[in-house]
């Protein structure tokens, strides 16, 4: 009598916290294949997903929330594997300009305007844009990691995050960037993980590096960094090192440690042995849009997958990318490699949904945490609404979510079974408070009359 | 007594039809460049734009309908200037091929199922996304067109329609497209303007493309085509004919006439010099995204701007687009642009939007008519909402409108002064029973048993 069983296994159990039902889910199969399950429901239990299961056995299950996902598609939040949260407060400010003006003559110049409520206000903004867009984990590399730890605690995202430093500022950037790995791993109930975060090996020198390995192994730590960012600074790398900028990290240790590469368009054919046999869990974050406005190669996600490096979808900061919109990412991982490679057949849909979930998470050290929807993973999860006119017909759920879907289909974000965002109506931040007490910040944040600037670039 | 006589001037004037106030506007200077005007009005009085002046000003002007633009920005409706608007029912069919096998295999014989109804329902859903995605024009090259102009009547939409033919149909293609052009040309009131629509140069041969010169010059009608679409074309054209397809064209006198060419990525050097002294107003539509999809090069805007050749943007069909996202097409163009030259400063956000604006009104032949917000032309215009946390905060309109807003961001879409999205609601298109009825046809709509196709591609 299994039905008896089910029913009485069913009221020994208390009421599920959520469930959505009616969705189409997209599910991983056996082999990690993307696949998706008609008529779905999931499952939400003290913040893990308990079952996907189909909309009929979760008809009657006792549950204090229900969520109808008729017409939607329930898959895993996205992840933002590379970002500079506070960022957004200069959207928009410094456009079509080559990577040397940007950085020496707008960003680094205004960053030295930043406050620290600055930093809270545009964090808070950028979590509302990514909880908007159905991002439900972020990697963030910025300063003042605090307040963004503060915000994302208030935000109810997931986030792995680490504090930046160059060489220029001496051993107490380094000793900052540790002291918030320790202090914040674990923080918001484990929504937080943290990183050791060296700015880039063009300005962190070779010591620098090599310290910071042994701080990743000595305190159990991963490292985020940006690295081989483009092809120029490959060729200068070489002339200066003798060695590519992945060749900078090998011999400092650092592929020795869980280490996130941000970018990686420079990335050469001569570095992919040294990858590959990386002692540590390498991953790359990949951020194309940036790429196309800067004029930059894109990442060589090809070989990347040839030699088995999870690349994750990312958006840079939103002074470069101008949105902090993964869903485009993903789009445009798919248009840029067919582009790239010039096969139309290269990185196809699924592949590219493979990318935003399972790789992403790889990439962010949560491979085993978030990037499912599957049992006993955190139910970090959305709801896509796919009856929109420029969805529809659906001949195939995989090419509506990469080429047709936009961030703004997403109608629910759910990360630890809490709801952050229902019907697109956001439940923990308030979008008018943080644009106006952001829009009196405005005129002190891009003053450059001062004539100082964080740092110079030279990559 | 300035004020007095403003106010008897107005009390005069019946009550305008409609005014929109509050919004930021974008205008054109007397340069043709792009502007904007904080704590506008836009004042609409029998289909056009009767002038467009302060909030202030237009605070008491009676109005048989106003719109509280707060927030907004209001700018004119985005023009689509190539496209399959019925295609829309194949979204997502034909995923991840080179053209050859997209064309050959999965898309010319599908095409071979549709009826005149499904070719009605798929334009109707492609006018509810256009509507909803800000486009008060399109311009479609497709079959059955006198289903896609009755579609475009019942959408409220602006439309400049040809009839497509193959010199494989024999004479009976081109006096259809001719018959069509004749009979619609000035439908709807005025909203729908009509071309002679040839296929393209590897499916239309010389003799058929100089009698289509021929008939637009005896009927004053332009021609819409497809014209070097990808750089393989070009070389199987010098192959064959020992002339680019524009050489081709030339020669066929097509470029005496107002000639739009389709995608143009093939346009050589050697062609620039035949553009330019061509004695018809010629213009290129670039659709930018399939062109990533398929691997091809894109469209030489920086040369064609050289030789003042205006290019409109534009979607294709849905079918290798998988949207009529002309929003996205106009920050491909930004971004493509970028990365095709290596130029980050080439294509700014403002050159960006005079190619949606100035440029795409000419390409479709409407450059007096619309494409501005000023007094005379047709009131086509749309609503975008600027206060959304991936857009705050705005340091620059021309950049949030090209890198941050999105097509969702469309707030009200105007066409010829009528209403046809308001705050996101259609208001003259049942998209949920234009689905329903598309559903029910999708298995006979995509069987390939029957083995035929309408045509061979061989470009």
């Amino acid at each position: 009598m299994p039905e008896t069983t089910a029913g009485d296994a069913r009221t020994d159990e208390p009421p599920a916290d959520l469930v959505v039902t009616g969705c189409t889910a997209l599910v991983h199969d056996a082999a990690g294949g993307i696949d998706f399950a008609e008529d779905a429901a999931v499952v939400v239990r003290d913040g893990l997903i308990a079952d996907v299961t189909t909309a009929a056995a979760a008809a009657d299950l006792p549950a204090a929330e229900r969520i109808d996902g008729n017409g939607q598609l329930a898959m895993p939040g996205l992840v933002n594997c590379h970002t500079h949260a506070a960022m957004t407060v200069f959207r928009g400010l410094a456009e079509d300009l080559p990577i040397e003006e940007w950085f020496n003559d707008r960003i680094w110049p205004v960053e030295s305007n930043l406050t620290d409520r600055d930093v809270t206000l545009g964090t808070l903004l950028a979590c509302a844009e990514m909880i908007s867009a159905g991002v439900t984990t972020f990697a963030d590399h910025y300063f003042a990691m605090d307040h963004v730890a503060e915000a994302t605690v208030r935000s109810g995202l997931r986030a792995h995050l680490g504090w930046a430093y160059f060489s220029s500022q001496g051993p107490e950037g380094r000793d900052r960037s540790l002291d918030f790995a320790l202090r914040w791993r674990g923080g918001a109930h484990g929504r937080i993980t943290t990183a050791l975060a060296p700015h880039a090996p063009y300005t962190v020198d070779d010591a620098d590096l090599a310290a910071t390995a042994e701080l990743a192994h000595e305190h159990g730590l991963p490292v985020h960094l940006h690295a081989a960012e483009n092809r120029a600074q490959t060729v200068n790398s070489l002339v200066r090192h003798g060695r590519t900028p992945v060749g900078v990290l090998e011999r400092a240790g650092l592929l020795g440690t869980d280490v996130l590469l941000a970018h990686g368009t420079g990335i050469t054919e001569e570095d992919l042995p040294v990858l590959a046999r990386a002692e540590g869990r390498v991953a790359v974050a990949t951020a194309p849009r940036g790429y196309l406005k800067f004029g930059w190669d894109t990442t060589p996600l090809r070989q990347l997958a040839d030699i088995g490096v999870p690349v994750g979808l990312a958006t840079d900061g939103a002074a470069s990318n101008n949105s902090l919109d993964v869903w485009e990412s993903m789009a445009l991982t798919a248009l840029t490699q067919k582009s790239a490679t010039g096969d139309p057949r290269w990185l196809t849909a699924r592949q590219a949904l493979d990318h935003a979930t399972t790789q992403s998470a790889r990439a962010v050290g949560l491979g085993d945490s978030v990037g499912a929807l599957a049992p006993g993973r955190r139910a970090d999860l959305v709801l896509v609404d796919l009856t929109g006119p420029h969805v529809q017909p659906v001949h195939d759920p995989a090419a509506a979510l990469v080429h047709s879907a936009r961030s703004a289909d997403v109608r629910t974000t759910i990360v630890d079974g809490r709801v952050l965002m229902r019907d697109r109506r956001l439940l923990t931040l308030d979008v008018p408070a943080i644009t106006a007490e952001l829009s009196a910040r405005l005129p002190e944040l891009i003053d450059q009359g001062h004539g100082r600037r964080i740092q110079d670039y030279d990559g």
